[in-house]
């Protein structure tokens, strides 16, 4: 089954309907509706439905959402009824957040080895990694056969640590470096920018 | 001077031209085109073309844009000609990476101090701040006029405190719990969970 003709956009908001599923799952709940999950997450409910109509149906008129059911079908449909192993290259701050990061439980992911290039830290431990030299990254991901990276060296190493990322056989990539970088056809990147953020509310500021 | 008509999505791209001429600056370059510009963004240079324009006239035809004249334009549209204070909440990894990231730095932001309620993180240090206590969070962020926070408590936490916050006179959230929260009209949110994000990749994968 693939999807592939649906909009980013759409692809984009079902993992937020995935967390608020979850979410009310964890406080004992059983059935929603459209016009809750709306009201939750700030979006109309007529553009829920259509949404989760674009991958079949999930609820039925009158009595909502089964909330164990559409959560397991999303996790089909994101593809997270199993869990990925990810790579972290960079074992600064913001690597460290990430190798020992709680939220990925149950939502899919765990990270499984980090990497950086400083001697100094190469050996050392973060969480229950050993951090791995970076000469070693390309054999290892490979061998592993991980798909997923997620990215927090400096902006000046990102594409020279992508460009190996990619040699390795890694086809997504969360990219924590302030920087745009250039990845080939099928290769996915997402970036992750406080300050892009920020930058976006401090517009509305005066 | 206010842009209030211009549609979120065009000043949520304002930050990635910014970044990228800030980063073309470091690089000693003094003019550059809308085409360069996409070309590191993978944005088409139409679209960049039509997004500047809607708030003035940047650059001359064929002879490109002067980046550092840009630059300090979008500093201006975005209001980081200056530097905002901004609080943390949350001194676990994730508020301890914010309190020490050095990407804020020449970006338009600053943090200036980090709130925790737990009673043996308060009084310790991240980076040059003491942890305060939240409790004191209201009086503390109120005389000091922030209106900026990063919230990075557990999902459990997250509207407790953004209620806080919005008593404080809090008025532009990044929200790191993975959870949506609620704010009345005139607060402005943005969220920053890598599992959502990692789940619109993980969408690809088979």
């Amino acid at each position: 089954m693939t999807y592939k003709t649906i909009p980013n956009i759409v692809v984009g908001r079902l993992p937020l309907y995935l967390r608020t599923l979850q979410r009310m799952q964890q406080e004992g709940r059983q059935v929603t509706s459209s016009q809750e999950l709306g009201e939750r997450l700030g979006i109309s409910a007529a553009q829920i439905r259509k949404d989760l109509s674009q991958f079949g149906e999930f609820g039925k008129q009158g009595t909502g959402y089964g909330i164990e059911y559409l959560t397991s079908q999303l996790q089909k449909i994101l593809r997270v009824d199993r869990v990925w192993d990810v790579l972290v290259v960079g074992a600064g701050d913001v690597g460290h957040a990430l190798a020992r990061y709680p939220g990925f439980k149950n939502r899919g992911f765990r990270v499984v080895m980090v990497f950086d290039r400083d001697p100094e830290k190469i050996g050392q431990r973060i969480g229950e990694f050993d951090i791995q030299d970076i000469a070693s990254l390309v054999p290892t991901a490979k061998e592993a056969k991980i798909r997923i990276a997620m990215l927090a060296v400096p902006a000046m190493e990102a594409q020279e640590v992508t460009n190996k990322l990619i040699e390795a056989g890694i086809t997504e990539i969360l990219n924590y470096a302030p920087i745009n970088i250039n990845v080939p056809p099928g290769i996915h990147v997402e970036y992750n920018d406080p300050v892009v953020q920020l930058q976006k509310m401090s517009y509305h500021l005066d």
